[in-house]
This record gives C-alpha cells, structure tokens and sequence, in this order.
C-alpha cells in the first residue's frame, strides 16, 4: 500500500523502515531535511511540504501523523485539509487523547475523510521490529488498513478495538497500567535496596526475568538498566511523564472507578519531581506547633 | 543427588516429578497417603513418616520442605532434629517470612546442620517444567546443590543471593511486586470495562501480551482468565492473600521506604474482603451531620 508518513522522529522513522521493510511504498515528511535525506536511505520517497508529500500519493491517500500529541495534530490536520480529498484517510499514531480523536473523527467526518486512532506500543525497538497496536475507527475505513497494520506489528500485537477512540483510549489505559507496574517494579527494588542483604539488581532482574511470575518485558528492561548502571548512581530519580497515566487517572475518576495504584504512581512521580514540598513544610511545622517536636531548618 | 522432600502439594508433587527427570533419586514425604502413592508413579519413593524418609536417604542428608510457612515449618524441624545428624542440609523451598528463616538457619548452624532458604516461583506448571528459584546461605552449604537448583530452574531462572534470609526476602519482595502489577494490570480493566467501548478484554489482553510494553506472564494469564469466562461474571472480585505483601508492606515501613502501590494493593485486597465498611458508614454519617447529605439506609 502507498502510505504517507507525517513525523519521522525515532518511533515515526522507524515504522517508516518497518513499512518499507514489508513492502509498503511510502513517502515521508518531516520539517527537518536531515531527517528526511534519511528516510530516502531507508527505501522511502521523502519531502519537507506537506504538499510534496500529498502530490506523491495515489488516490485515496493514507496519511499516518506520528507527531506529539495535542496542538499540533490539529494544527497539521487543519494544513492537510487544505489539500485532501474525501475517500482520503488520517491516522493518528501517537498518544493523542481519546476524546480529541472522538472529536477529530468527527469533524474529518463531515468532510469525508477518515480517521483512524492508532495507539503504538513496545518503545523504538518495537517500532522498528514489530510493534503492539490497537486501533479505533470506522470498520469501513479500517478494513483496507489490516494488513498494514499486522505488518508492523507482532504476531497477533495488532486489534482493531472497535469505534472511533477506542484505539486510543485503550493505548490510554495501556500506559497507565505501565505506571503502575513500573512503579511497583521500582518500590521492590529500593526495598531490596534499602535491606540489610547484599543484593546484586542485575542478577535478581535476570533471574526473575526467567520463570518467575513477574517476567516480562519491563522486567528485562529492569535488567538491562542494572546491567548499565549497576547501583543507578549515574542517574536521578526524577519521573517525568507525558499525559497518559493523568489521564487515565482523570478518566477513572470520571467513571467512578477506584484506581489508586495507578494514581499513587502518579503522584510519585509529581513527587519525584520535588526537591523539599510545601506539605512537609507544612506538616513539619504543625507536629512543631502541637508537640514541640523538631523541625529541620533551611 | 538423593533428596529428601517433605510436603507432596501442588507445588511439591511437581518439583518431585521436575527432579526426578532431570534424574536426581528422590524420597518423597507426605501424611496424604494418596499423595505418596501417585509419586511413586513418578518414579520417586513415598513414605508417610520422616523417620522412614530420612532412613532412605544416604548420608549428608537432604531434606526439602515444601509445606505451609509458619509454625508448621518449626514442628517439622523439631521432629527431624530427632533423627538428623551434623552435615544434614534443610531447604525450605515455601514462602516463610525471612526474619523466621534467619531463626532457623541460626538454630541449625549451632547443630551442626544447614540451612537455606529457598523461594520459588513460577507457580504450579513453573515447578513442573522450570521454575524460578532464589536461594540464600551458607555458600559451603550451598555449593553441592547448585546443580540441583539449576536442574529445577528454566535457563537463568536460579540465583544463589547471598546469606542466609536472603532467598526469602528476595521471593518476599517478588511477590511484593507482584500483588502490585495485578493490581494495576486490574485497575486498567476496570477502566476499560467501565467506559464507553464495546471492549473484549480477552483481545486486548492477547494484544498486550504480544509486543506492547506491559508484555508479561501476568498479562499472558488475564489472557487466559478472559478466554475462560469472558467478563469474569462466574467469580467474586474478593482477593485474599496468603503474607508476602503484608511482609512486604512491613518491612518497607521498618525500612523507611515509601512503597505507596504495594501498600495499596494490599490495602485494596483487604478492601475486597469487606461487603461494607464502617469506615463508610462513618464518612456517610458525617456528611449527613454537617451537610445533611443522605444517607443509605440499611
């Protein structure tokens, strides 16, 4: 199939070698020209207008964004509009909010153009090699797309979850149980950490890596970071984050669904972010007021 | 090697029939004569008293328990010091807390006997066709059983962690992690059970498990559990638990270290055991005393 592929930064770039691998014709486009001599290397045409890139496309264009999220897809969008066609089909492949592929299905709807939320997992590697994919939209729309998109993915790594957003809100609540596993992955370790044995990270990685109950990719990527960095003593633990896991926090809340895991990991990660907070101020000040009990000055 | 195994459960009967083809000679013990019969069906001996179990065994005895953590661990110990001699070995393959497997390493290595601590993971199918085993002790002790351990094991799957305690605390905080990332992995199916898509979870499960970041054993078993009962409506959301997390949670707290999610889905199993609280009824009468909010009646 012809594809045109908007954003070749690491993930896009490399679905963009995964397509072409499999046969795909595409054309890629990004602002930046050394991005796009690049992606000629890889067996893709490439172009820095949009123009350029719709031109080169058959009828029935299909225009894969993997760009981030928020402003600038509608921002992209709005360019695309000025030169698409009906029958002509946006995907979204980044971790866009549901509700703003709901509202941008929509509208592209009235126009007849289609579109498709595309959640991507499995990091770089997966991208490049095989990735996880879960996809929302029209069935109409979608069913020339499969092949497509079981080529890029892993065997059995791609589902077609049903109506316009469910691709990704699925992807939404796909990252917000990674933080919370992520999270709980991390609070064993510092509690072996902290303990009075003599604990080798790496080794315990690798072995509950193989046969545990706990094995599976985010414990082998606990094992490859150990492995770098025996103690972690070259990095911070500041926890920074992108949206998903807030918002699949606000969407539980919405729906009324405890999830205090995955909200407790997020808050450690607001945490994680402090050096000295204004609540322990706070609190050390009250245990002062009441029991005269120490507090630490600046 | 010859070995000595008390305790012929689900776990137990399939570490013997693991360590008999891998061709290890070994003396099975269990009160459950139908459980003795059927190892001798898998190629080991059985006997229903120790004494007759340790009798069969060669000198330097090894003696593998695979029973309930707790006082039952003690009692066997105390019936087996009637009969061990100095250079007997006792591996205590179950989930005892480790300050009672420090005890007990303490009060053998004064007879004369060692001791090792042995988690083991991977459940039921994982004992049978390779498990995950973390072992702690004395390395002299250890040293001739390496082998076996590794024979038990999947590829990678055996760490020998250090001192005595060490295999405990390590499978303690094993499952730590472990209540942790179900806990997640459930939350965000609630999220998705609970919102507007038409989800079938046992193929978002399958997805997952093929590629995406939350790749894993556990996410193997939601599959698993899904294709069973496809909205789970034949079981009750009550989660018990058997110590690991609790000890988990205790130690952290002795420790100082914050471990918000595992304290959480400990909290939430409990939570789970509960139809209603007090804790609710308080929170309920007091937003009717100063809000005049209602009340559900009983």
């Amino acid at each position: 199939m012809n594809i045109g592929f908007i954003g070749l930064g690491k993930m896009g770039f490399n679905l963009v070698s995964n397509l072409v691998r499999h046969g795909h014709t595409v054309v890629g486009y990004d602002i930046n020209e050394t991005l796009v001599e690049a992606i000629k290397a890889e067996g893709a045409q490439g172009f820095t207008t949009l123009q350029d890139l719709y031109d080169a496309l058959p009828e029935k264009r299909v225009l894969w964004l993997m760009i981030p999220a928020g402003p600038l897809i509608d921002n992209v969008i709005e360019q695309l509009l000025a030169v698409m066609h009906p029958g002509d089909v946006v995907i979204d492949g980044g971790n866009s909010h549901y509700q703003d592929s709901l509202r941008r299905h929509a509208y592209l709807k009235e126009k007849g153009i289609g579109f498709l939320d595309c959640g991507t997992s499995g990091g770089i590697s997966g991208a490049l090699n095989g990735a996880c994919t879960m996809v929302g939209g029209d069935a109409d729309v979608i069913e020339p797309l499969h092949a497509v998109f079981n080529d890029i993915s892993v065997k059995d790594g791609y589902l077609y979850t049903g109506p316009a957003g469910s691709g990704h809100f699925t992807k939404m609540v796909h990252n917000g149980i990674e933080y919370g596993m992520m999270q709980s992955i991390a609070e064993g370790f510092e509690v072996l950490q902290k303990s009075q044995f003599p604990i080798d990270y790496e080794a315990v990685a690798r072995m509950w890596s193989h046969g545990s109950v706990i094995r599976g990719w985010l414990m082998e990527l606990t094992e490859s970071a150990f492995k770098k960095d025996a103690n972690l003593d070259e990095i911070k633990g500041r926890m920074f984050s992108s949206g998903e896991g807030k918002w699949t926090l606000e969407t539980a809340l919405d729906l009324g669904v405890p999830t205090p895991v995955i909200a407790l990991s997020l808050i450690m990660r607001y945490r994680s972010l402090q050096d000295d907070t204004f609540t322990g101020k706070v609190v050390a000040a009250l245990r002062n007021e009441f029991g005269g009990h120490a507090v630490e000055k600046k």
